[in-house]
């Protein structure tokens, strides 16, 4: 149902889009948007405030942004539906204090015991992971694809892979990269096997042992992994669960400590915050590196996972003096057995093909044809189509049910895409304890401890929105929040 | 046609074997004996010398050992064929004095130059490589093993692998590494993405970014382009044609430097030398390195080639405190473009295990299901002595060709399996200068100056065997030969 927002916009100095947009965001917080409302479409905004067609679509789009709006193909934006509005997002940093002193990373051992503990219930409902579910790939078209592939080509079993990879696997990424606002040609990509190996060798090219690299907090845990593994220090920068990185609070580091070699972002669905960086602050990350000339990694495998009417860009975009490697993966948006990954490592080229060579050689031939052959068509834009549709179902059911049944104080950022959230548990409880009775009770969910250097994160957990919305995942998460609530009990006795 | 060794046996304090083998070797030096004969068989030895069955074997293994004798798969053995007797072997290493000392390896600039110069003439006969031809390998039978596979699981595709690798390669494995005299579980067995993948860790494992590794000296370049890689010095131990790394230089390289934190070998058909250690040489290197705290690293992708009656050992059979990490590949022997190697890392278990995660994840799992359905099979052993067999006819048809077309001066030392010939050049040609004009020429080899850190080896060349000897085949060595005299000549005037 339309509404209609009255407001008239105040006169200043913003531009005519975000004084409408606090218009709008005014409309919605005092209830006369509702959750669920449809937004006035795009030509009746041009009309009610006689504006141009890019202003009334730069409105929409910085609302949907900031997360007032959500995007539905082919229908238009609505107001984010609320249910889940019982829960407060998880809370903003604090940014104006300079990050804790770099520190040699000890997180493997944690990780190896939760990886360890999980596999001790190989029957448990896996909510630990950040990949869909395998009935959310095209298995049966990149099967074909395979073996397509081997029938016309079975000695590609038997002869040595091509340098740097497949040449038209590259082509078709450096393609789709356009998507990404990246421009580059073939020969720069760099195939990998996953995403976690190009991220091993863009921090080997940039940076020796005993340097210190800066990381998001939280952060992914194999990032730690490999900086642990590497002998870095890793100096941990607080982030924000709806802006990324905190820009602030590294400028303070760089001031403070001023010995920062690298920075490893994952500026869109970032992991476990589900963070996508607004342009703005891309743009401005960016300069500040190239300024201090400290090099940047973007680890980018969620990006295709985005349920935005426009797909964010790669922080890559930005980069003007190949100071950004790029890494990215089909391990998420694709398939989780193929091992894929690639990356583009501008000023580094050279001595990341070289290390690349050195540490694993070139990737198996096949596997990245046949991808090819599935990604230069128009079935896999309209797999990216199903599975964000699906994964978009799957989160706001999986929140609405958090919502619904854990304690009061839990909290949770709904991100735009993606298969994780992350949820605040309330009075401090140590995720660990509750991790430990879930798998008990045959659930399997990511402590928060996994993703920090630090005990910042120990009273929180990631859950993975990968399966299909079903009776039984919806009492695990009941049963799930039953647990919280007694642990939370049993603890506050 | 048989032929009778009278030379009485002389009295001493050797075994009985070692005594009638220096009759025997007598005997062929003076041509009472000559190439191509039948050595007599087992049961005559017995006989005529009333010795036991256990002696007879003995004797005729260890000549076989010292290269005068050859065993042909179900007709005996045989005096080696001499043609390429006009050839001397290549020069044995000094081995009392001391090493150069450690130094960090810059080789990478001259690998890639010759593979970037290499693959401007993809119409070139190449020679360059350590592989066999794909003809050589089951790609029909790995392309079934791969269809059935991705038929029967497709979502193999689509769901991660398993931890350190999939459990029926791994105990596949397991068995077939009985035939090295090795023993160990399935769950010893790490799966990586080719052999120089485990190389990677387990250099990572032991090592860190400056610490002195000792390498065999020529060695396979991409060892070299590890140790630049990971910031590692290379100390280059003199290493024999006939029997490997010098003990004697080790020892003394230890004494003089004595920092030395791991020693790499390839004790089984070293490249590009061809040596195979001798037993003893192989159970004093191990004593050696563990006396010493040396952590000993051993690459092994060329055993299954050997051509030897009794199969070489590894020298992971003389490990007796998991101070030997032991890595493989099948990318040699079964299928090189399926890049499957494994490692077994001793002590080093935990910390490989977490360097693999972190480095690249589980491999893909349907390749080594693939793989582990034909190595179960007999099918395997077949197309091991069928390899076997067609590389020792290729090695010796183009050691022969060699002997009848390089100049005077040329020296060669044919290894007793394995896809590769080592060559000196005669009068010090720059090495560099043949693979030049001989890629002119439509030929590719691979110039000496890859193989080690020093200058010490640009006058040799590696030739690769993998190719079924043909016409063309031949005219190419021809032309080699040809043209290395035409340069010897250019240089002498
Ligand atoms: C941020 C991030 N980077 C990298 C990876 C690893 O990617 P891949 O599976 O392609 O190696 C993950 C997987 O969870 C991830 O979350
Ligand atoms: C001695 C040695 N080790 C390791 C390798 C690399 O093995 P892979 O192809 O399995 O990575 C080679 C290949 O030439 C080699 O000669």
């Amino acid at each position: 149902m339309d509404t209609t927002a009255t407001a008239a916009p105040p006169a200043s100095a913003q531009p005519l889009y975000r004084q409408l947009a606090a218009a709008y965001r005014d409309a919605i917080e005092d209830g006369t948007l509702r959750p669920g409302d449809r937004m006035p479409s795009v030509r009746m905004l041009m009309q009610r405030h006689t504006v141009s067609l890019s202003t009334a679509l730069q409105l929409c789009r910085h609302l949907e942004d900031e997360g007032w709006l959500e995007a539905r193909p082919r229908s238009g934006y609505f107001v984010r539906r609320r249910l889940r509005a019982r829960l407060p997002g998880v809370v903003e940093p604090a940014q104006d204090q300079a990050p804790d002193p770099a520190a040699f990373v000890g997180i493997h051992a944690t990780v190896s015991a939760v990886i360890a503990q999980g596999q001790r219930y190989p029957a448990a409902l896996n909510l630990g992971g950040a990949t869909a579910a395998p009935e959310h790939y095209p298995t049966e078209a990149l099967k074909n694809a395979v073996l397509r592939c081997l029938r016309q080509s079975p000695t590609l079993l038997t002869t040595p892979g091509s340098p740097n990879g497949n040449p038209e696997f590259r082509k078709v990424i450096a393609r789709r990269a356009l998507d990404a606002g990246i421009r580059m040609t073939a020969e720069e990509v760099i195939v990998t096997h996953g995403g976690i190996e190009a991220v091993n060798l863009a921090l080997r090219a940039v940076a020796n042992p005993g340097d210190t690299v800066a990381v998001e907090s939280p952060t992914f845990f194999g990032l730690l992994q490999v900086l642990e593994s590497l002998g870095m220090r890793a100096l941990e920068i607080p982030t924000s669960p709806s802006s990324g990185i905190s820009l602030e609070a590294l400028e303070l580091a760089i001031a403070t400590y001023g010995n920062i070699k690298a920075v490893v972002v994952v500026p869109n669905l970032q992991n476990p915050l589900g963070a996508i960086m607004p342009d703005g602050r891309k743009a401005a990350l960016a300069a500040l590196c190239e300024r201090n000339g400290i090099a940047v990694i973007e680890d980018d495998p969620y990006r295709d996972m985005h349920c935005r009417t426009t797909p964010p860009k790669a922080l890559k975009a930005w980069d003007r003096s190949g100071n950004i490697i790029y890494c990215a993966s089909l391990n998420k948006t694709l398939a989780p057995g193929m091992r894929l990954g690639w990356m583009a490592a501008g000023r580094w080229q050279a001595r990341v093909a070289m290390l690349k060579f050195a540490q694993s050689r070139h990737n198996e031939e096949w596997s990245q044809i046949a991808a090819a052959g599935f990604m230069a068509t128009s079935a896999y834009d309209r797999h990216l189509q199903r599975l964000r549709e699906h994964l978009r179902e799957q989160r706001e059911r999986i929140a609405d049910t958090v919502a619904a049944s854990f304690p009061p104080g839990t909290r949770l950022s709904l991100p735009d895409g993606g298969a994780m959230l992350w949820v605040e548990l309330p009075g401090g409880l140590p995720s660990r304890l509750l991790f430990e009775h879930a798998l008990q009770a045959g659930i399997r969910i990511a402590p928060g401890s996994m993703f920090s250097n630090s005990q910042r994160f120990d009273h929180f957990i990631r859950i993975g929105c990968g399966h299909p919305y079903s009776p039984e995942l919806d009492a695990a998460l009941r049963r799930l929040g039953a647990l919280t609530a007694q642990l939370l009990d049993g603890a506050g006795r």
